[in-house]
């Protein structure tokens, strides 16, 4: 079986049975290569170090990645303002970037370029669908200018704003596939998975699914529901998973962000290459097609979703050439007791180690269980201030003593 | 206190006391972006995708590095020669191309290039000294073309080979800078690690220390004792350190290269950056003065060496623009969970979660006992043979049941 | 509140509102003492070494148990006959020194003598309901002649044949408690705890509840969910709870005996006393009112029950004379720094290390999926022969590679 | 090779090249039991509930242990004073009772009856050696009058003072064994492990070795250093060992005092029987031949020790009745998966979860660093005060941070 030829579109793919991989991580990605600040998460970057992205871009192109998602996460007027307080480059600039370097890398090889939306702080602030849509509305102009190939509605903690999107996003007459940062348990409002799809769907989503919040497993389950759910609807959709390179089977229903390791001390969760051959595996075989990855995710990851499914695929990635599959490279190592793990069984079946022996394996989140329309999740453009912090740090207390 | 000018080289800016930051770890970066293979760990990138090592030497430069580091680590004839098959490119142009790389970015800021040799397959399979030292002088001749502003000698597991190198090196008349991969315990033969360090400084290297194979902490722990041994032998030199970015307690005398993890597995163990701080204290006090970091060491870790020496050194590094000192850019995240965490004392504390409770937090080294003379150690170019192999599994089980 | 007097019968004790504090785990309590084979797990102590079993009883009496359990565990026909190969003492022989043993224990103090029958090999053989009553039967006989206060039918994995149980039990006209060894997913052919309970009540149980298999907390929350079910069937009963002194969250349906840990390598799971406190804290505020544990709770353990609750019923342990309540006898201690732990904020929160770094925190249990009527599960009285452990080991092996 | 019949002393059987198998540790089995109080940790059980004592002492016997140690431990005038505030029980009355016992369960097995001396308040508090003498003098004539088979001076943290006990002993003519509580690194002095050997010897000891304070591996590495200075000094002695059943990696120079976990949440680190089995093998390797246990070492633990000397001994102890090797006995278990465990490879090779996700596997040790003659250690029979406390909180405080 071969790989549709560059220019065929994302559903073309789909509806033909192949495999479209997504690509990794942008915003984890970048922090730790210096060009994104946690706290904001904003994408100025585009503007200000586009040969960082573009970089970044052809490493996942590299890896087998078959869609560039044009770096435009947060990047929205509401979240601009709210976030990068100095800021002179306009909303505008930034998503006109980040498509034009998303495009140019996608000619390069067998991608697609994608853009998208991600929830607001508008909607957390509980303005109106009119003034949400606005939000949308605005980044959708410059996508549709850039005349990306598809896009996604992504990120969203509530299935009602992620409607909303699609509904804006479908007036482009393009492609669209929604994906909620939700696990099996369902959205902010108790909305279920399967029940989130459906309505996804309904409002014209082709592909629907979830994207980061969760680890690879928790994700594959949580599509898994969605496709129940639509297909008792008779109702038909693809189906994509981009989770978080991160092991958080101790995070509840607001995903790591309420683990305390997040956003700075995750590295002991991270995922090796060969948690995402199992990953893979599992979401091919629960019918899930779009197959990528979120925050965490880097180049070797998506290598590693391209090498699981070689032989389906009928292809290898570029960046395979610099990587021996199930570490066959390490037959030329000079060690010899390392030449010895050239072999699957031996990654396969290790139980790697934290060399930490002070630290536990799971940790108590936060759960505070605010969701939109509570006082605590009102946005402002101001940095926390005394009274807040104060604030912030008794419900820390109480969430960690009632762990 | 403020940093020496540009140009101003690498004894100068040591000699008046300055801290010199080093950049992180090419080898094991350029394998995760896709273009080093782990097992040959072969440079080749710099001819075939000089755009990726720029990219990667621009983001140690903005974390605030001070050397560029030309990255031409087993870039010798004999290495190239047994692991890198179908190669056509020469190590002469492999060399070449590194330094024009380093040489660019590092005119680009505060930064030096460096040029380095390090540990041979010639030395290791009982190649005279004659042989060993034309290894090197074939890379040094490339390096005194492209006029780096000094050079290392690094990764030796012996000194009787790295004092070789310092030898060949001086004949070049630029500065010297020796780093051994050897922690507290000293060479493989046997020389404590303050003995090491007398005998580099006597054939020559201005700076000395280790790199690679051991973690933060241990490394720190290695230098003090050269230090000791030559303050003792009445010598004098500066004293660098570059470690790895993990964890790796439970390594014996051969370094992480015994653990089960190694390559591929060893994510649970990366460090944080809030342990880069910890660790760069650490080497201050200890009065070493050329910081950095080797495998695992990526450009973030490289800008929390910067943060925390900034009240000593004032400066702060161009990436710290996109990074709240401990954790301070978290005041503007969305969760206001999340923004209580915006404080040193919260991150300074943490013991970071693995997220696999099946998993223990300590290995058992394969310790093989092996060393240089030792026919398991003997280099060649074919990849591992059969018999080779049940050998290799062999030992490997004898190693595990000993554990 | 003060404890009602002595000689007052369960039935009398709970409707007044009382706590009955069961006593603690005689199986491996008196392994580790030497006097108890694991595997056959039968009770000829009672008749071999009487001073061992009453020296544990006094123990517990002492630890503040209102109930002395005659040690009758597995002292059917069909089990010593299957079990115990060389046996020449007889069921009848060991249910009377067991009662014997009970009943003078419980006269030296505040304590009730209870007997009980447990689950069977007859039933797992798939042997007939009259088959299997009348091996209970059996046993009922001693327990009406010696005349115990009360009865219990525990440790059942089928609803169907504790009911079974509770039919024959309340022939004698005694108060009669049933106690299933389930989670809070319900027994092993499927019935929901809830039901479970409400069948226990129908054939006369007055107090109902589980017993063994899971952790504390897991056997709360089974036994909320057992009063649920009461309630919501407009029925009443007084409910208990007799867990394990072991942390087993990784166990599935079958509880603990799945784990790889047991019977022999448990040590690292033992709650401590603290534990005990906060479970028995969570037991009562659900409203059950019969607390005690099963295998692996010692008497220190059941002191903390006592101590917990020491409030609300107004009475001191007479163990208590030996220690001090939240650590509170260190303040004489000789060394200072555990003076400073004489305080209940110490201990609870202390989160105790297992000093094992080469240990993972959880395992991965051997759910083998066989219940009564599968081959498997067939009881014979030979030691297992080569062919079933061929059988057994690749099951094993199955099980872990699922794992 | 047979045993050597009773009624044959101690050093008799050493000399012939007899394993003598020493109890385990009484101090925290009666805790649990409810007869020691924490904190005091005075032995008066053996007036108040001799059954418990004797009980015990049976239960070693039956597990193979040659030696019944009286019940001594802190039974001496200066220790009660400091501790038991509202005693009416002598100390003449607690030794008296503690030999009886001892000497009547010793006389209905293989065993010998010991009595013993061990670290006094009246040495923290700088008294004179004349003073100490005292004191040991006053437990000495009890065990002269009662006419134990031999004397032990255990638990000392100081040479010094332990000398000091070996010269009182040795005034009564009986084998004096002598035990101190240190690990590798030698006595709180600074000692080295090898020259206390050689001071205890030369004071007349016969038999030397440790106690307590570590666990079994590290326990049998100061006994060799022991041996090893005892041999450099070309004298002769028997070598004891009886450790910790606790897993302490990360204690330091005071051992698991100095632990978090000590003394109410030590249970995630008790040992298994398997661990016993290495440690006995290693023991026994290294020349020790007076092999038992200390704190945490219950009767299975023992029948471990004799279980895995069965082969050397030519005997098996009576508790093994109840016992199958390496876990034969599960051959007659219900479920065919434990069935299937009943094999010494199995055992062997487990690596034990702790069930405890949220907790680590390693400790920071509370190193306050002080020793005798510092004023923290002056003892006093007051309970703490509150001034003290504030100290002991703030040191603690300290000790963390700096961990």
């Amino acid at each position: 079986m071969s790989v549709t030829p560059a220019g065929i579109g994302v559903l073309e793919r789909l509806n033909a049975g192949e495999v479209v991989i997504g690509d990794g991580g942008f915003v984890f990605a970048l922090e730790k290569r210096g060009y994104v600040k946690a706290g904001p998460w904003t994408p100025e970057v585009t503007v200000t170090h586009p040969e960082a992205v573009r970089q970044l871009h052809r490493e996942f192109l590299r890896a087998g990645a078959n869609v560039m998602q044009a770096y435009t996460f947060y990047a929205s007027d509401d979240k601009l303002e709210n976030r990068s307080q100095t800021l002179k480059i306009t909303v505008t600039q930034i998503n006109e970037a980040a498509c034009d370097l998303a495009k140019q890398v996608a000619g390069e090889g067998d991608a697609l370029a994608a853009a998208g939306v991600c929830q607001t702080p508008s909607y957390l602030s509980c303005k109106s669908e009119t003034d949400v849509k606005a939000v949308f509305k605005r980044q959708l102009d410059v996508f549709v200018k850039k005349n990306v190939d598809f896009l996604i509605a992504e990120y969203f903690e509530h299935v009602e704003e992620a409607v909303w999107a699609v509904e804006v996003l479908k007036t482009s007459g393009k492609p669209v596939a929604a994906s909620m940062c939700i696990g099996p348990e369902g959205d902010l409002h108790g909305v279920p998975a399967g029940e989130c799809a459906v309505r996804l769907v309904k409002a014209g989503a082709q592909i629907v699914g979830v994207n980061c919040h969760f680890d690879p497993m928790t994700c594959v389950k949580a599509v898994k529901l969605m496709k129940e759910g639509v297909e008792k609807s008779g109702l038909k959709a693809h189906y994509m998973v981009q989770p978080l390179a991160y092991h958080v089977p101790d995070s509840t229903y607001l995903g790591y962000t309420e683990l305390p390791e997040f956003p700075f001390a995750l590295e002991p969760r991270i995922v090796t290459r060969w948690d995402v051959h199992k990953y893979t595996r599992e979401a091919y075989k629960a019918g899930i097609r779009f197959i990528g990855g979120c925050c965490g995710f880097e180049p070797y990851h998506i290598r590693a979703v391209a090498e699981e499914l070689a032989a389906e695929r009928g292809i290898m990635p570029a960046g395979s050439e610099k990587h021996g599959m199930w570490g066959a490279g390490l037959e030329m190592h000079t060690k010899p007791w390392v030449r010895a793990r050239c072999r699957r069984e031996y990654w396969e079946n290790l139980l790697p180690a934290s060399g930490r022996p002070k630290c536990a394996s799971l940790s108590t989140p936060e759960s505070w269980g605010v969701t939109k329309g509570h006082a605590d999740l009102l946005q402002h453009k101001e940095a926390t201030t005394t009274q807040e912090m104060k604030h912030a740090l008794e419900m820390q207390k109480k969430a960690k003593s009632s762990g």
